[in-house]
């Protein structure tokens, strides 16, 4: 199979990099267009990034060799596009809310559909915000967009907040399996990844906690609902529950977001066994499918009591697994767990990358 | 004032170490009695704790010089007694639950009172969980508890567990002003001084979290049931409210236990505003009576939406406040906040401490 | 090719860990014997090492089976050799250095090779301390080994100390292309996992340095004279150049020991860039034999001035590359230079792989 | 006695914010004037530091009412002089080098004498690099500085490097006892806070090291020599020994360089145990003169085999002592040893306040 060329926006930056190396050996597509800033455009992505590669795998020698563009210049993606190069662009943009969604429109409307990172777009309610195992079918809402829109062959969906996928997808098999949460409260515990580079200075976070991240609560307590939301009339009307009480911390590990939830059911309340082998069997369309960036296991279960940890098990499955611990009754609400994932790969890049495999079998790629 | 001549048992053990720290310049209190393991007695204190000392600041000089005792030989603290060296003791005792039980009845019952900060007797019905500024006339239940144990001058006190000092106070402050809470969730993100020495391997703490620490959620849990209890028929009746869920941490902070909590009031609800007023005149007994390890302020607010920090806030007012901050509506319950307070200090050896100073000005030492 | 059945005693330990994970997909090699001590015997390795597995990657599902046999019972080994299931052991026991000697010898003289990790018999003058790349001749010994002692098929090897493993290769790659080291002052970061588990408390370690490891500044001075030695008279007779002055601390780092080297060259002194190429074209024996755990590149020099890096840079080519940066002039002798190694895979479990490979390879096994 | 009244340049930055702090209760001096960029001149000191205070102490009240000014506009210093609420400054500016030297040079010329913390101005001839106990009298050079200047009552005088204040003072007494070091190998581990806020990026040093500080070696070597040396036709002339080979490393600890010396004497070679009975009886003027900040005793040697250690030993003495431990013969030179010193305090407010002290005694100020 000829693999489908494709681009990278905000290239040069953490997310972008990550991008960059977990794209390295994937089946179907091909990293053959990056874009950043000005300052890095004209530059081998080897020069732009030297120095402020944050990963410990080195980058493929061959991205080394792309030279970056200018990412505000959309023609320069066109004229990839023409010489197929770029078939669509993966954006990792790290601009301002407002810039990020007109630039993310620009490349929609020049036919180059745009799987997005940034949050900008997370709240334009004719755009899905997917996470494939939960509601692969809001891809359903692309048509509508681009009529609206008079788009022709681009689009944009979008990925969640990094702070909520740990127990998505749990609540997610719980639902399907006939047992929708009323309400939840969660503490997370954010690792300083999340943060970007340079982001968190190393005098806040050693031997200490930060117990507040600009904008996460809001995200956190918001984006569920949309998730499991319907779409009607064009566009995504979020659901009304569950009612999320969100507090966010930022604690000193490197990465991977670790999640303490007590949460209530509607009328129908499972056993702890129960939701135990509800969440062993959960499979999604990526797993159904094997889509390549997919996890076997979407969730998986840690009987020890002290898991999951995030040193210890954030890699587990390429990273793209959610590692659940530690269920228990809750003496206030119905039950209480501790989750874990790892937020550069499936709350970043990971599932950014997982999003265009779901867009490619369902043909919009 | 002659000083009051003051024993501690367990002083070699990192609680023990604190108790000689503070106690070093203390105004009523003197320490010239050590006694712990019998590995370590018939040594001076200095040598006994050579290479253990974990504190920043030395032990004073004049401790280094006490022969350490065996604690399990109580014989040892009469005698002290008797040539008016040990008026009374601190219990540091890190042995087995039921050792330590009794060995601290053993020690009432020889004349000798126990203020301790063991878990061991916190369930025993005629013995005290005490707080200061939440319940200091739970001493009445002193001279019960020596009627029908037929102990003459000693008696014992404990103190609850280091996990729940940042909550309980503001907690207490909200309902003696009208507003008792129904329930709460808390989540803990817990220091490694709380495990003591050796404690944790840091090869599980270093960029890692711990989601669970033995014992800890229940202790978190049923104590506070303790504390606003009433007494009744000779002994301790546990409050039925609030109901609380916990969820304990282990992180990587070398001192200082955080708190994320969110709560619901019964019928009375307070505003934001109203709870910040509340909190900031709060004054208990130990500050009313100005005792020397008192806080002049008990609960600190920080307006910062960043703050409490373990790192920056635990030391406030001699580690002895609790520090809060974040207060504002959850959308489950009423309201939320994150508080802090020093497990080694007010959550141990200072909160010790201060109970001996309360139990002083009621005339029981 | 069938593979070569290999034990591994001290199985549960850190190192033997390691060793379970590396070999998890060996090509010569295959786990089918794991020894420990009589606690863990009888158990299942799965049950044995639950909730001790330290490593990242989960040990493989067909280990977790095997029986747990007792490390002091020769016989157990005896009995699995003559079923095919132990042709050679991995030494990973952690017991003291008199019981670790006598019970290597007591493997050999069974007739079973023993490629021991352990400290135990680095200073037996006819037990090579083996380093692929610098000396692998050393082997020669091992006839003389077993005639003296009148073993049979059995002997012993060991590898060196994890603390020098970053710049022996270096300095004997710059001897063998003529430019021989006189004398050298190295300062050591050594990481957290070198201790063990549990190892460092996280009270000493974060925040925090210790400036002192027992026994390991004699080790990193006195290893390199052997492993530079040459066999005289059936013995290894330890070279005499270069003196070694080190000192040797613990840093908060998971994996990876970082050391700062000055040094002095004998009469002739090559120029920096001639450095650089002699270590860039550097290959030894396991590179020309192409062995499955020999990097390709053991010196990997990085030209940014801020590297290496341990969390970086620790895991470059299966964690079995040396890697070097900041060469520069030296104002008291000719040269300095920051190197890393990976401790526990070429500084133990790899280190040992990688012996076994040669040992393979000379027909030893 | 009247305090002297101070003002502090680069007052909202981390070095200017400990000055605020360490001059709290200050006996001779006075903080009345503060002064910054332009972002924070107008506003109150509480205000511009908000969210930005640092340190684990709040300021102190009176402190915080204190109007920022804008530090380039030197006219406001000298109508704060006029006023009797500036006799000198303490400069932590922290501006480029150029602009750093010639506003320091603005201020000395508008008779304000400038004590700084800077680096700028540390290779001018005329400016002596004071360390109380070692070179109090290069402050003999004040009048040249002043006379060849023109300046009237201002002058300039700055403090060296962090990364040399731990083993400084222990070579000038051995100096001092007749053994001057020839040459020395020194590795650094040096602490976060060097670098400032934001400083180091947490992603770049937890679980990490960094083995390179700009500019810090270069200091490390060349500033010793000035701080040794003679005054001779109104210049400083450098000492021409020790020759000093410095490898500089930035370790995930907060506060506290610490510092592996291995050090070879002239002629004379003094025993180990006559070392530390130089260093225990080592008294410097500030000593002798009992300055308020100076510590009773400048060297501290631990016996422990494993001190010092930073976080346990940084704060020793009001954070101004240098602790050192491990002293022993080394293979290569004569002895080894390892130092600490608070970098933020020793080595920086607190030598800054110690120079100003010196100057108090000498008539200067």
């Amino acid at each position: 199979m000829t693999k489908i060329p494709v681009g990278i926006l905000g290239a040069t930056g953490m997310v972008g990099q990550n991008y960059i190396a977990l794209l390295k050996n994937h089946p179907w597509f091909d990293v053959r267009f990056v874009a950043a800033s000005p300052r890095s455009a004209g530059k081998k992505y080897a020069e732009a990034v030297a120095g402020r590669w944050q990963l410990v795998n080195p980058f493929p020698p061959h991205a080394g060799e792309i030279i970056v563009e200018d990412a505000n210049d959309v023609s320069r993606a066109i004229a990839a596009q023409r010489k197929g190069e770029c078939a669509f662009v993966f954006s990792a943009l790290e601009m301002g809310k407002d810039e990020t969604r007109a630039l993310e429109e620009a490349y929609a409307a020049a036919g180059i559909p745009v799987i997005s990172n940034a949050s900008a777009h997370r709240w334009t309610a004719d755009v899905p915000v997917l996470i494939g195992e939960i509601n692969p079918d809001h891809t359903d809402i692309i048509p509508e967009q681009q009529k609206v829109r008079r788009w022709n062959k681009g689009f944009i969906v979008v990925k969640p907040n990094c702070s909520i996928q740990s127990y998505m997808i749990p609540l997610h098999a719980l639902a399907q399996a006939g047992y929708p949460v009323k309400q939840l409260i969660v503490t997370t515990m954010q690792a300083i990844s999340g943060a970007g580079y340079p982001g968190v200075p190393s005098l806040d976070i050693i031997d200490n906690i930060v117990p507040y991240i600009g904008g996460e609560e809001e995200k956190t307590e918001m984006e569920p609902l949309k998730i499991f939301g319907t779409i009607t009339d064009g566009i995504i009307q979020n659901a009304e529950l569950p009612v999320i009480s969100a507090c966010c911390n930022r604690v000193p590990v490197i990465d991977g977001h670790t999640a303490c939830v007590s949460l209530e059911f509607g009328e129908k309340k499972p056993a702890i066994e129960a939701i135990k082998k509800i969440w062993a069997k959960f499979k999604g369309l990526p797993q159904e499918q094997k889509f390549p960036m997919a996890p076997k296991q979407p969730i998986i279960y840690r009987e020890e009591e002290n898991r999951p940890q995030p040193r210890k098990d954030r890699d587990l499955d390429k990273a793209m697994s959610v590692v659940i611990g530690r269920l228990r009754p809750c003496n206030v609400f119905d039950i209480r767990f501790t989750a874990l994932s790892h937020n550069t790969v499936r709350g970043a890049a990971g599932g950014g990358i997982l999003n265009a495999e779901l867009l490619k079998h369902k043909g919009y790629l």
